[in-house]
C-alpha cells in the first residue's frame, strides 16, 4: 500500500486521518483545532470555490466582505441565535502586547483592554443585519443578494481535519427580501444550487430536505439541508440554507417602506457550505489506495509518466508526450508530465494513485515504437493500451466516464443503504448492522427525537422534500405520523 | 455634481472619503477600524485578485491556507519581528461566553481562559515558518513557493477606508530556498510582478526600489517596494517584497540537508499587496465627478442607457441594444444594459460617472433611425456619435485607448512631480509648494533620515533600483553620498 495507508475495513476513522495527511491535503497546526490546508488540498478547494462562485453569480448574487469581529452585544440581540452560537467562540479582549518587564518575550498589555469584547465571527448574521439596516429603506432597495467567502471560528472541543475544525473556510450568503414568499423561494433555490453542485461536481448524491426543530439553525424558522452518505454508513450534512423569517430584521430593526409607503420588517435567508465539503469528497469516493477525485475537481486530471532506462529514450518519449500534453491542454484538460528523474515509475504510480489523479498515462520505448500509450483509470484501477493518435478524444471521453462512474457508485451505495423500518427493534438492528439512512415514522415531537438520539445516537438528518404522505406510527412512541423521515448516525 | 462629492481642490481627503462611500465601494462598520467592502468595491478587488493569482501561478506559486491565530510566544522568536509587529494586535484570551447571571445578555466566561493567548495574525511569517519546519528536510523539498489570500488585523489607531484599516484583505507569499541567491532572485521577481500588475492593470506607474533600514519590514534584510504617486502629491507604498535571509529559519530552526548531506538554514522571502491597492486606484485616477476606473479592472466596462419617452420606443431601442450587448459580450467585454424605468437618463449618467464605468453608450429614437449610438468616455468626459454597425470593434479599441490614456496621464503627472534638489532649502521649498517625489542626496544613515522626517514629515520612499551613481552631498548633513534617493510625504 502506498505510504502505509490504514485500510477502511481495519479502521475507517484512521484511514481518513491518514489519507488527509498523506495525500498532502491538510494537517494540524500549532494552534489547537486550526488546520493548515496544504497546496494540493487547497487546489481542490479552489476548484470548488470557482464553480460555486460561478453558480452564485448566475443566480444573481454578488460578493461582499464584512468584518471578522462582531461586538459581543450583537449576539444577545437575537434570542435563539445567542443560545446556539455565542457560547464557544474566540473572544478578543485586548488590542496590544508589550515587552515583559520581567524578562524575555511579550505579555498582554493590561492597559489595552477593549471596552466591549469582540467575538471572532462564528457566522455573520448579526454584523450583516446591523449593516443592512443602513442599506435598506424602501422596497426599491430589495432584494439584497450578497455572499461572502470568509474564515469563521467556532471553538470545537473535538476537532477533525476538514470535518470539524475551530477555524474553517466557507461562504455565507445573506439575502434580504420584501416578502416571505420571495425569501422562502430564495432558500429553496440555494439548496438546489448546492444539490446540483454536489451531484455534478463532487459526484455526490444528496438528499434534500428540511431539518427538524432540534437540528435547525439557531435563529431560523426553517433549515433546508443536503445530506450525503459516507462509505462507513454515517451521514454528513453537506450544506444548509435557512429561511430566517423576520427574526434578524426585528433584532436589528431593519424595516422598509413598501409600495404603499407602510413600514414592514425585511425577510431574510442565509446559506452556506464550507471546507467540510473536502471531508465529504474524500470519504465518499476514496479507497484503500488513496484519494479518488472526480475529474471536475482534480487539480490535474491527467498525469503522464515516462518509462525509460537511458536519457536518449527519455528524450524520444518526451517529444511524443509533449505533443499529447499540447493536445490535451487545447481541450481544457489539465495535465502534468512528471519527468522527474529522481523518482522511479513505481513510486510515481503509487504517489498519483494516493493523490487521486483520475487518469494516468504511461509511455515506454515499446509504446513509442507501436504508437500506443498505457491508460490507467484511478476509479476502477484498470489499465488499457490505446492508440496514441486519438488519445485526446479518448481521455476526454474517459474523464466524463469516470465522473459518471464515481457518481453512480456512490448512488448505488446509497440506494442499498436506505432501510425502511417500522418498529424500534428493526430500527436498532438496521442501525447497528447496516448503518446508512433509516426511513421511519416519527411522531413529530422534539422530545421523541431526543429520546431516540439518547438511546441510539441517531438523529433525524432530514424530512425529505420529496417524502410521500403515508399513514404510519412513530417507531418509538407508536403515535400517528403521516410521513417518514430519515435517521442516521452523523458526522 | 453627482451626489455632492467634495471637490479635490476644496479638500482632497474629504473628496476621497466621500468618493469611497458614495461610489458604493466601502463603508465603516460597527467595529472600530474594520470596514465593510460593498459589492461594487468587492467586484474591483476580485478582478485584482484574479489577475494577481494568475500571475503568481504563472511564476510557479501555489496557494495554501494557514491559521488565523498565532500563539503569542511565536512572536518573541524573531527578535526584530516582535519589535515591529507584536504590539498593536488583536489578542484572543478566552474561548467561551456564557449567559450573564445578573440579567440579560452574555459575558465572557472567566473559566474559559486560554493557557496561552492567541494573536490574530498581523502577518504570517511565524506560523508559516513553524509549519515549514515539518515540510523541509532535504534540498529536494526546496524551493517552497506558497501564497495565501487572507484577512489580517493590525490595531491601527487612525484608520481610513482601504488605506489603513484594522482588518484588511491581502495576499502574502512565503517562499523557502536553498540558497541566498535564489531567495534574492525570488524577491526581485515578485516586486516585478507587482510592478507589471500596477502598470498594466491599475494603470499606475510605480517606482521600484529598496527601502532604507528605517522603513524595512520587521525581520527583513532587504525590503523591495513599489511606490506610486497620488494626485495630491503624496506617495503611496503599493506593494513590498522582502528578502528575509535566514532570520525566520533560525528562529524556527528550519534546516535542510544540502546535496553534500550537510545541514544548512533555509533562505526566505515574503511579499504582499492588500486592499490598500483599492485606495491607490481611487486616488490616482479619479476626478471631481467620481471614480475613473481602468477598463481592465472595471466591474462592467460598458453601460448602455436607453433614451425614450414611450414604452414602444424602449422596445424598439432594446431590440437594437440587445444585439450590441451580444456583440460586446462575444468579445469578452462586460456590459450592463440599464433599462430601469424608475430612473431618468440624467440620473443614470451621473451615477455611472460616479462609479467610473469607462464607456457609456446612449441610444434614443433618433439614433435608432440613423443607425448611430452616442459614445461617452469616462476618462476624458468626451462624447461622440458613431455608427452602430462596427460598435463592438469601436468599443474594444476605445477600452484599450482609455486604459493607455489613464496610465499616460498618471505617468505625465508623476514626471512633473519628481524634483531634483541639492540643498535643504530647495528640499523644503519643493516639499511645501509642489509635493511629489523629491530626488536628493542622503548620507545613508538612519539618524539623518529620522532628523529629516522630524523636520519635514518626509520619509525616504525608496532607493530606486535604477538610481545612477552620482557623487553628491547629503542635503541635510553635507556628508558625501553616491546616489540620490526619493523622499516624499506618504500615506
Amino acid at each position: 500500500m502506498a505510504k502505509e495507508l490504514t485500510s477502511r475495513s481495519e479502521n475507517y476513522s484512521q484511514w481518513y486521518n491518514d489519507l488527509v495527511v498523506k495525500a498532502d491535503l491538510a494537517e494540524n497546526s500549532a494552534v489547537r483545532g486550526c488546520m493548515v490546508i496544504k497546496p494540493y488540498g487547497y487546489a481542490i478547494w479552489e476548484k470548488m470555490q470557482a464553480q460555486l462562485d460561478k453558480m452564485f453569480k448566475e443566480t444573481g448574487h454578488q460578493n461582499a466582505y464584512f468584518p471578522l469581529f462582531i461586538p459581543k452585544s450583537f449576539f444577545s440581540k437575537e434570542a435563539s441565535h445567542v443560545e446556539g452560537f455565542a457560547k464557544e467562540c474566540a473572544v478578543v479582549t485586548h488590542y496590544r502586547l508589550k515587552n515583559d518587564p520581567n524578562g524575555k518575550g511579550v505579555i498582554v498589555d493590561p492597559d489595552a483592554k477593549l471596552e466591549e469584547e469582540l467575538i471572532v465571527r462564528p457566522t455573520s448574521e448579526t454584523i450583516i443585519w446591523n449593516t443592512y439596516k443602513n442599506w435598506i429603506h424602501s422596497w426599491r432597495d430589495l432584494p439584497i443578494l450578497c455572499n461572502q467567502w470568509a474564515n469563521v471560528v467556532r471553538w470545537e472541543m473535538r476537532t477533525r481535519l476538514f470535518l470539524r475544525t475551530a477555524e474553517f473556510l466557507w461562504q455565507e450568503g445573506h439575502t434580504a427580501h420584501a416578502t416571505q414568499a420571495e425569501a422562502i423561494e430564495e432558500a429553496e433555490k440555494m439548496i438546489n444550487v448546492y444539490r446540483e453542485f454536489a451531484e455534478e461536481f463532487l459526484a455526490l448524491p444528496v438528499i434534500v430536505g428540511h431539518k427538524s426543530a432540534n437540528e435547525r439553525f439557531a435563529g431560523a424558522l426553517d433549515t433546508l439541508c443536503i445530506e450525503a452518505l459516507m462509505q462507513d454508513g454515517k451521514a454528513l450534512q453537506a450544506g444548509t440554507s435557512h429561511f430566517l423569517g423576520q427574526n434578524f430584521a426585528k433584532a436589528f430593526d431593519v424595516q422598509f417602506a413598501n409600495k404603499e409607503g407602510k413600514l414592514e420588517y425585511v425577510w431574510a435567508t442565509s446559506w452556506g457550505v464550507s471546507t467540510r465539503l473536502m471531508g465529504a469528497l474524500i470519504m465518499a469516493h476514496s479507497d484503500d489506495n488513496g484519494l479518488v477525485l472526480p475529474p471536475k475537481l482534480a487539480p490535474y486530471q491527467v498525469v503522464i509518466v515516462p518509462i525509460y532506462r537511458e536519457e536518449e529514450q527519455l528524450n524520444a518519449i518526451s517529444e511524443k508526450v509533449l505533443e499529447i500534453v499540447a493536445k490535451l491542454k487545447s481541450r481544457g484538460i489539465s495535465v502534468k508530465f512528471d519527468n522527474n528523474d529522481a523518482k522511479k515509475p513505481g513510486w510515481k504510480f503509487a504517489e498519483y494513485e494516493l493523490k487521486g489523479v483520475p487518469v494516468r498515462l504511461a509511455m515506454g520505448p515499446r509504446d513509442l515504437e507501436n504508437g500506443t500509450v498505457e491508460v490507467a483509470r484511478r476509479d476502477t484501477l484498470t489499465k488499457e493500451v490505446v492508440e496514441v493518435d486519438n488519445i485526446d478524444q479518448y481521455v476526454a471521453d474517459l474523464l466524463d466516464a469516470i465522473q459518471d462512474n464515481i457518481y453512480k457508485k456512490a448512488l448505488d451505495f446509497r440506494a442499498t443503504h436506505i432501510t425502511k423500518v417500522d418498529t424500534w427493534d428493526e430500527f436498532k438492528e438496521a442501525l447497528v448492522n447496516k448503518g446508512g439512512f433509516i426511513s421511519a415514522h416519527w411522531d413529530g415531537t422534539p422530545e421523541t427525537e431526543q429520546l431516540i438520539k439518547d438511546e441510539s445516537k441517531a438523529t433525524i438528518r432530514c424530512i425529505p422534500s420529496d417524502a410521500e404522505e403515508e399513514e404510519g406510527k412513530c417507531i418509538f412512541t407508536g403515535k400517528p405520523s403521516n410521513k417518514r423521515v430519515l435517521f442516521a448516525i452523523a458526522y
